[in-house]
């Protein structure tokens, strides 16, 4: 079950993407909902975020590693802005403590957490050229593959092409119009719909009841065999401590539980938060930044008393309508989404408590301020035999995209008080609040009491395990021993097995009465994940068309928020006298805390825009003649290409006030007349 | 020499303390010049920094690992607030890319920058009891020992009882009066001045002729061994490519020279730069944040034409004046500074050139900018024998401190074109700038000319290896060439050996005229790399005292700008009729962009106050029934603790300016009356 569990909640939220979910009809959704003039076009993006230096493959001059990718500029700053906005967000906002703990961690950490035992993957080999493929991946890709073949044999409408090249990319299986039987075709439908649920043994009875053998060479494979995500290396010149790369931030948290506790005062609630990169050695990496082996993660551990989770701000977010896929809707094998409040999600159970609706809302408040479209972001609930035993509830910000389909790129789970449990059984320290109670709380209970000197002498070193052993006797033990006692020696057990016959002079059980002035418990944690690179790539999907009248270059319309660059400054040429106003302007936006770049290339305005587009650069300013002569300047803007003109000093104002979300683009033209590319303004 | 390159630049940055260079006088300039009103007390300032949880020992509740460290709140947010200046102050300002590259790292990378050979560490183990010892630290700690012994034999003050205690906590050598002949003495102190010099067998042979053995045990200890400091894991499931994890972000770089290029349009120059963590395997780290195994970096590469290294913005800094230490000062046996502008620098060669100049001044503007004291900070030039022979010239910013004396915490070296060509050689990609000429280079030359199909047919398969070897020829073979073959056949000579009789039917030799219109080059990098943890320690070294009146309270004068809370806010107490007022200007300094945290904790306002002087917090506002009443709101400042009072609107708007840096705090007190604990403001 930890494998499960673990998948289930924290560990998971960089992982699973769920394409087996993926709606069918996902191409028309998209073309519905997305910006572009054109229908969605993958191939296009990618070029774009190739060519401008978004991200590219890391090494790819040592013929690249996969699931390795590095950020170029562009992507960088994306990055580095849409983590500002989470720290803004969340860590600001909710006055959280920020931590930043080691990657290398020593082995024990791992085991206890049981990283160690389970966090793996099950992989089958190859049995001729030795490939290695994961396996519910191999079971999903060929079951699938067999069941459009029936489809397409029954006549359905073939993939379409850009479909077909995408799976030929990522090396998926050919589909071959094959009809299959109404039972078989029933059962693939049955397999594929609980692919989750199965074990290793089980998924390799499955590859031999149903014949699947490596698609790529048609060769057989191997049984199923258990391999462990973590990067593993070393620690110190001898070797002696063996550590591994942390496969998520979030033990970082609970380990610094005690001084936390103790930054705040000894009170919970409070949240820890940290960005951070993790490590997965992933079987066999193909989806680009959805499934990579090394990863930018922000994670929060919300500490709850587990008695109560409400929130104080909960009414903030209330009325908040979410998109919800709840566990009940997809046990009845739907897919049907509910538009509900948060509020009344939290009423009618629907999410378990206030502070995990708090989160859910909060995240889909960031996800949407940094430009996620809202209609291709659900909340999906996890399932009942999906989710860890430990956890009472976990929903996943699930986003659209054409690589994942529906893919987790947030989770947020009750994980309940596992984590702290585990190193506090491990390392005998113990992670606990202790609070003061108002009303202390007295009780009646029997207890033993030993002659601990005459104990001693009877039982020599034997003396302490019999005292363990009544120390562990429940109510009914201590009542049977108490009649025992009353008629004569009681038999006492310890734990190694041995019996010792006790007199009633070492030892009387009675009722006595006490009080307890202090509660202790184990918090409660509740944790937003979100796989940072994950909501990236899903953004600049959201984010990308292409113009009707220039099909060959794209836009990418990222909000001025999360933008690489705020403001292109492209002054008419590179020739000196427009060197002053370029330098003005430049200094003048950069006081403003506005990040501008100038192209001063030798190219066309047009061209010079048209390359910022596709950087996503919201607004571009140019100086000319007339800027020179009148101390004009015009302003563009990119999604409508539009131009106004201005008074420099004014423009850069407006600028600052559109850059800082105060006034929209309507409001600006109110502020600046339409340049019709020809007059100057007094 | 490699080991000497690699560690005398960039990968050197974050390593060397060069503690043997210790001023005799530290302690005394200490007093000077630290703000303290007691003498600088390392115990007071390490317990503050762990009971308020700036950093502590990763892994705490196993037991630690040595040479790890987690950051906790104030921490996190000092090192993100030096990382957010780091940015605004190179990348914003320079207008350089920003990349994010992976840590985990294919071995071929790491094979041909020579660290997989090279980038290791000299260590030796107690023959008996096994344990570790880095090779070089033995030899200084053992002879350092034996001098300071010596001194104290010959009647010079005993080590200061603090400074002992600190030996004994880092396990260093205790120090033993006994009294050394000259000769021994003057052969111990020129061992130390060049140990950097010694090689691993070198160091064993001082080790057995001066009879060092491990002062722990007592014991001999074996021959130095080098040990590579990279941490090694392996990538995929069948473990078949090795990787270490980075020990500096700059090969990341490197490998993206030709995107990063084109990204600025084919031109140099222009710089990338990346914050990111990297790690050392470090033998036996103790030495706090100054030697980790993991920590974050922060480097520039600004990418040269090798042939003008001049820089647009030299002007710009030419009157900076720093403390220098340059090479022929040291070579010379002193370590007298001296203060020179970086123009008259750059002009009498002692640094090498206008953009190494530059980038000094303005790391030099960085240091000071965040808090670090000016007077405990010299730039220290690379001595000819330390630098790295590919090198044109490197220089240190080292910092003052009490564990690591003047530690380099910023290495700002020319690294010439090594890297880029390396690179180049191993995988075949050219890393080089192409430039198109204004006047083509015309130039007359010998040239081969091969009948190639009639040579095919003479030699096969060897073809195409004679070719090779003629394309090899230099000028005077070419020449000698021509002059064979006009008398018959001409023997050429393979790569593998061969030998073989080439007809002059098959081959001419002949001068023609070349035209070049482009040149290519590897450009120069000229790199900036900051420790971003030793940093953040001197910082905190050099912000840290204790006022008079209550010693056992310390107090962090860190600046606004860096300081994790610009602002406290202090209800009188957590009674519901303040919680308005907090609301309010909480949410006035959230949109004006301030970090602010309210203490509601139920203990005097006194204590909260001294408690948020240990975090550096640099103001405090008060919520008090005054407040209430006529809306008025004390400020204090932290360092003098002086108040001043007036309407909450406009405390608000000065604190604003303060810690945006438009006023100081004499200004403020020009807005704001004094504060004398009785009088409300109307």
């Amino acid at each position: 079950m930890l494998k499960r569990a673990l998948q289930s909640t924290a560990i998971c939220t960089a992982r699973r993407t769920h394409p087996h979910r993926t709606l069918a009809s996902f191409a028309e959704e998209m073309a519905a909902v997305n910006k572009t003039a054109h229908a969605f076009d993958k191939t296009r993006l990618d070029a774009l975020l190739n060519r401008r230096f978004f991200y590219a493959p890391a090494f790819e001059i040592y013929g690249g590693v996969a699931g390795l990718y590095d950020y170029g500029p562009p992507g960088s700053s994306l990055q580095a802005n849409i983590i500002a906005e989470w720290r803004r967000h969340f860590i600001v906002e909710e006055a959280m403590y920020e931590l930043d703990t080691t990657i290398m961690t020593p082995a024990p950490v791992f085991e206890a957490s049981g990283h160690v035992a389970r966090f793996a993957d099950w992989m089958v080999k190859d049995t001729l050229n030795g490939e290695v493929l994961r396996a519910d991946h191999l079971v999903k890709n060929v079951l699938e593959a067999r069941i459009a073949g029936d489809k397409e044999a029954r006549g359905a409408a073939p993939v379409p092409e850009a479909d077909q090249k995408d799976k030929k990319k990522k090396k998926q299986v050919k589909t071959t119009a094959v009809k299959l039987e109404d039972a078989v075709l029933a059962e693939y439908e049955s397999i594929l719909a609980q692919l989750d649920n199965y074990s290793g043994p089980e998924l390799g009875q499955l590859m031999r009841t149903h014949n699947i053998t490596n698609p790529g060479s048609g060769n057989p494979v191997g049984e199923p065999q258990q391999f462990n995500l973590m990067f593993a290396s070393s620690i110190g010149p001898t070797g002696q401590h063996p550590g591994y790369l942390r496969p998520e931030t979030a033990q970082g948290h609970f380990l610094n539980f005690n001084r936390l506790l103790e930054f705040n005062n000894g009170r919970v609630p409070f949240a820890s938060a940290q960005v951070g990169r993790s490590f997965r050695n992933e079987i066999s990496p193909r989806a680009g930044l959805l499934r990579v082996r090394e990863f930018t993660m922000a994670e929060i551990e919300h500490f709850v008393d587990p008695e109560d989770k409400s929130h104080p701000r909960f009414k903030d977010v209330a009325d908040v309508e979410l998109v919800l896929l709840d566990k009940y809707t997809q046990a009845a094998g739907s897919t049907t989404t509910k538009v509900m409040t948060v509020g009344q999600a939290v009423k009618d159970g629907v999410i378990a408590n206030e502070t995990l609706g708090y989160f859910v809302a909060r995240i889909y408040a960031f996800l949407v301020r940094i430009g996620i479209d809202k209609k291709r972001l659900r909340f999906r609930q996890h399932m009942a035999n999906e989710m860890a035993h430990y956890a009472a509830d976990c929903w996943d910000a699930e986003i659209q995209n054409s690589v994942g389909g529906w893919t987790e790129c947030v989770g947020c789970a009750d994980r309940a008080a596992y984590d702290l449990s585990v190193h506090t059984v491990k390392t005998g320290t113990p992670l606990v609040v202790r609070q003061a109670l108002k009303d202390p709380i007295v009780e009646e209970r029997l207890a033993a009491d030993f002659d601990k000197k005459a104990l001693g002498k009877t039982f020599k070193g034997d003396a302490g395990k019999i005292q363990e052993a009544v120390a562990a006797y429940k109510e009914e033990e201590l009542e049977r021993l108490k009649g025992q006692l009353a008629q004569g020696p009681a038999t006492i057990r310890t734990v190694d097995g041995k019996e010792f016959s006790v007199e009633p002079t070492l030892l009387t059980v009675e009722r006595k009465t006490f009080k307890t002035s202090i509660r202790e418990f184990t918090p409660n944690v509740i944790e937003p994940s979100f796989g940072i690179g994950r909501i990236l790539y899903c953004l600049l999907e959201h984010s990308f068309w292409s113009r009707e009248e220039d099909v060959d270059r794209g836009v990418l319309s990222l909000p001025a928020l999360v933008a690489p660059t705020k403001v292109l400054i492209v002054p008419l040429s590179a020739k000196t006298e427009f060197e002053p106003l370029v330098k003005e302007v430049s200094t003048k936006l950069r006081q403003a805390g506005i990040h501008a770049r100038v192209d001063d290339s030798n190219t066309s305005i047009g061209r010079r825009y048209a390359r910022n587009d596709e950087l996503g650069t919201p607004y571009g300013v140019t100086l000319d003649f007339a800027s020179v002569q009148n101390r004009t300047m015009t302003l563009r803007e990119r999604d409508t290409t539009k131009q106004r003109i201005g008074p420099i000093d004014e423009v850069i104002a407006v600028v600052e006030a559109l850059v800082n979300g105060r006034i929209d683009w309507e409001q600006a033209c109110e502020r600046l007349p339409a340049y019709d590319g020809t007059q100057a303004v007094e």
